[in-house]
């Protein structure tokens, strides 16, 4: 079977295409495991470290443009996953990227795939932004979606246009929504959510890091490892699992920053904790403060999707997977 | 103040026309009422029945394309209704279409809106079929939009656009959701709530018409002299008491198919009722019967929406407006 990555460069893309290079199947239509014979990767960033597999084949191009996308999926192409995304910080600065990738981009994919034919499986990571404005405590499927940033106006839109194609039958749909992946390795981000991953990676590289937002601040997290096995669990779910509701809220770990930095301190000791210094910031606190803090993940789990065990476990995960041995020196 | 009507020689648009003009104002930024100087009816019908005033101005043209809005809309309009749609039945038979006109034409609206500088009100015509899929039986303002057609998705994308350029200042947003309308005069339309209109304009006229529906669906109305009222009331209303949720659920009357051949006994008799025939239709009922059939109306009172008093009064309306003297017999 033949895959796309949208966002194939990307942080989540690269783990998907490691992960499923290494797992070598998916499942199929018929529900049977198939071999993955060819992966795409297409993402606007210039080729960068493609995994040096020969079932790689990695293009750059605008996914805003029809022929980038009509080169990419074909009549046989079984499964795409669409990630390709302007994060949050990014759409809120400029409307009209965000539009223009966030919406556009992925309503040609539709098009597309509409038009090949191929009726591929199309697993679309969504977000806690689609959230916002006032809400539950705890956020239930059935909760209205009022999102009061950009990127979770255009994600919004992205689930609604997949959903009716899915109902329309020119995709199986699976519209994941995402909490924020903590921890990301690397860099910052114009997500609004940086931090996220910023307060506990920067830390543990012995640089300080800003928090932008209140201790008190909920968020709702989801490691690089558990993302990544989430959305190999949705591609594998049989449609009839799904039924009329192709949206599901992944499970995720209700958190206060406090609360993250605590488990820092737990993991990594009082010395990394103390790097991470209190700054808020209005612009970034309007976006996040917006988000659930949690939602009900009872119909996630009754589907079998994982969740993370502990946020400590979660920072375990970064500094096995991302540190150097000489740099892992948790007190406790 | 110039006003703009998109979808303006349909039927709600003239007839919203023919309220403003004979009202002569309409609220402004300011609170204060304004004289009404300029009305612009754009549709894509050649100019029909224009009325015959001098602030009106007919342009035929197609609202998908940059330039014939860029045409209407300048920096000295000050509030736009944004009526014109491709109704469920076309939008679920023409799936381009729908795109084109309900979604594409929007987002052009409020580019152009946005780089007009005007800042305009900007009223939508949504719809209750934005709704679908497992609903309680009384929809809440926070009830997630889960719709199963075409049409009740593209309309949801409008309102998540409107919602967002509304709140980054691009425009001054006021999105309605419609019930559907009955009684709509003239003949039958593709839209699949069009047998709401049929069984009792059909009948009054000495036709038979055909209910596509069990009897037992339930519908959830409103009446176009209240419909009409609402769209100014909307408008009307301070963005303050808005606050951040532009969306109002309008208030309706929740009758089932049934009810509303019994009220059309009441009202013009049983001669008249029996001219109602029942053949369900399957395509019909997919649509219809995935809408809500009545929703929560709390918000929408406390905003001073005005509200059909009954269907029998919703009969007699058309009959005393549409029926000429010799066709009004009723038996009580």
């Amino acid at each position: 079977m033949n895959v796309v990555i949208t966002g194939g460069q990307g942080f989540l893309g690269r783990r998907l295409a490691a992960t499923l290079l290494r797992k070598g199947t998916l499942r199929g239509p018929g529900g049977t495991e198939e071999a993955i014979e060819r992966i795409t990767l297409v993402d606007s960033a210039a080729a960068a470290a493609a995994p040096d597999d020969p079932r790689v084949t990695s293009v750059a191009g605008d996914i805003t443009v029809a022929a980038v996308l009509q080169r990419v999926v074909d009549r046989d192409t079984a499964s795409i996953f669409h990630l390709a995304a302007v994060v949050s910080g990014m759409a809120e600065a400029d409307f009209d990227l965000g539009l223009r990738v966030n919406l556009d981009a992925t309503r040609l994919l539709l098009d597309v795939c509409r038009s090949s034919g191929a009726h591929p499986r199309l697993v679309f990571a969504s977000s806690v932004a689609v959230y916002g404005g006032e809400l539950p405590d705890t956020v239930l499927d059935s909760t209205a979606l009022t999102p009061q940033s950009s990127y979770g106006t255009q994600k919004a839109i992205g689930e609604l246009l997949i959903a009716d194609c899915t109902r329309r039958g020119f995709v199986d749909g699976r519209i994941l929504r995402l909490p924020t992946i903590s921890v990301r390795p690397g860099t910052p981000n114009a997500a609004a959510s940086s931090f996220a991953s910023g307060i506990v990676r920067e830390p543990l590289n012995g640089i300080e890091a800003v928090c932008p937002v209140d201790p008190a601040t909920r968020v709702w997290l989801l490691s690089p490892a558990t993302a990544i096995a989430c959305l190999v669990a949705g591609h594998d779910l049989p449609a009839e699992a799904l039924g009329r509701r192709p949206i599901v809220n992944l499970p995720g770990l209700a958190m206060t920053a406090g609360a993250m930095v605590a488990a820092l301190e737990r993991v990594a000791g009082a010395e990394v904790a103390r790097r991470v210094r209190w700054e808020r910031d209005p612009r970034i606190e309007a976006i996040v403060a917006t988000w659930p803090g949690a939602w009900d993940t009872t119909r996630a789990r009754a589907l079998g999707f994982p969740c993370d065990e502990s946020f400590d476990a979660v920072i375990r995960q970064y500094i096995d997977e991302q540190l150097a041995p000489e740099q892992r020196t948790p007190t406790r």
